[in-house]
């Protein structure tokens, strides 16, 4: 994993296919992932036809790669297969709850990221979609995805046919806490943000947003307190249509 | 990550150390996992004291490795530094709320799992406690979490001090799907589930729970309905204890 270091989100690809023999193999070995109980609580959906990934661009909000990659990947919370085995089994199944997507949102994203380490360290470029939550039913809709499943997570994949820079990152000091939680007080705020802020193109960004701050360009508008009040409730409203919530 | 296929789930450690800068340095290369807007919506709370992970272990179910591992990890969601931040710069955070919850707990599974690759490729033995969605309070009572930060997985961490036999995982023609959702028919269930049931280990597991079937000792003893709707219970209230849920 040393490409890791030198990592970056890649939106552009170069026309090059990904073959299904190449990723079916990523994907299997991305599988010795620690799951729950071993009970694999995950599913992929694989977008590879225009006109699916057409489908599924809004609910990403239309990002341009969504469309453009080769390959699109739906990665599921799933406890269907396992209750579609229980009841097969004489078992009696209790996964239609809050508690049960929790676990398989988790075996999901643990299984998601580590396929994006493998597939990075063979080259391939990837853009982790956090829009999954956004519009989850949309989602559901396009891949047909029934009660017991659902999406937590999508990445784009393919041949990296840019080279962005680097994003910054905040010193680990402000991640780690030894033994308890020491809360951040002004000073370690200042201190821990003060790099970040300084960068010339976090400055733009809050100049072309007609901001103050780099902070507001986040509270006032990428990810405003209404936004997030109303995809919440959107996002309870899909845990429910999905099975996961009474 | 060649190791990755090898890979075993380690519980028992050596008595010897991990420095503190082996550690720090691991957790600073896995900061280039993707995170949503670049906020790093995570925190890692380190438990090396002893009393520390004893009054962990209750969490975990008394699971021995929390307090045999030289080092304990709790990865938490954390919508904390952020809305601190943004408070401090004219900012007005909504970060209250279950999507800030979700995706702030998809960036800390994230970043763990790339942790985790990377320490196992160091030659590091995990295991992943899925118990930390069981008794949350406690953990965070345990480790000071304030409002906006929840524990959502837990690893211990240690030079391996045992070769376990390596767990069996699905065939991936059961975990992946071309398109669309293709829904599991019971022949398919079958034939997915065949080599997993007839491996020697789970045929005694099966034998000393005495029940009838490999799926009846999740659903009737590991994972019953009572208890995981007792949990998700818990959980809600977790949530709404940590300010993520009104």
């Amino acid at each position: 994993m040393n490409n890791l270091k030198q990592r970056r989100t890649i939106r552009k690809y170069s026309s090059e296919d990904i073959s299904e023999t190449f990723l079916t193999q990523l994907l299997t070995e991305a599988e010795r992932t620690p799951t729950m109980g071993n009970l694999q609580l995950y599913s992929v959906v694989i977008s590879r036809n225009s006109e699916m990934k057409r489908r599924l661009a809004p609910a990403h909000f239309n990002q341009p790669m969504v469309e453009s990659a080769p390959v699109v990947l739906t990665f599921c919370a799933d406890s269907r297969r396992t209750t579609l085995w229980a009841h097969q089994r004489k078992g009696n199944p209790g996964y239609n709850n809050f508690l049960s997507f929790v676990n398989a949102a988790a075996d999901a994203l643990l299984y998601c990221q580590t396929f994006c380490n493998l597939a990075e360290e063979k080259g391939l470029g990837t853009c982790f979609l956090g829009t999954t939550f956004y519009n989850p039913l949309s989602i559901v809709e396009t891949l047909a995805l029934p009660r017991l499943v659902m999406p937590v997570g999508t990445i784009t994949l393919g041949w990296p046919a840019e080279s962005p820079d680097q994003s910054e990152r905040l010193p680990i000091e402000s991640i780690i806490h030894s033994e308890t939680y020491c809360d951040y007080t002004p000073e370690l705020i200042d201190r821990f943000y003060a790099e970040k802020e300084s960068l010339p193109a976090n400055r733009q960004f809050v100049e072309i947003n007609n901001k103050e701050t780099l902070a507001q360009v986040f509270t006032d508008i990428r990810y405003t307190r209404a936004d997030n009040e109303h995809i919440s409730a959107t996002l309870i409203s899909a845990l429910k249509h999905q099975g996961f919530l009474d």
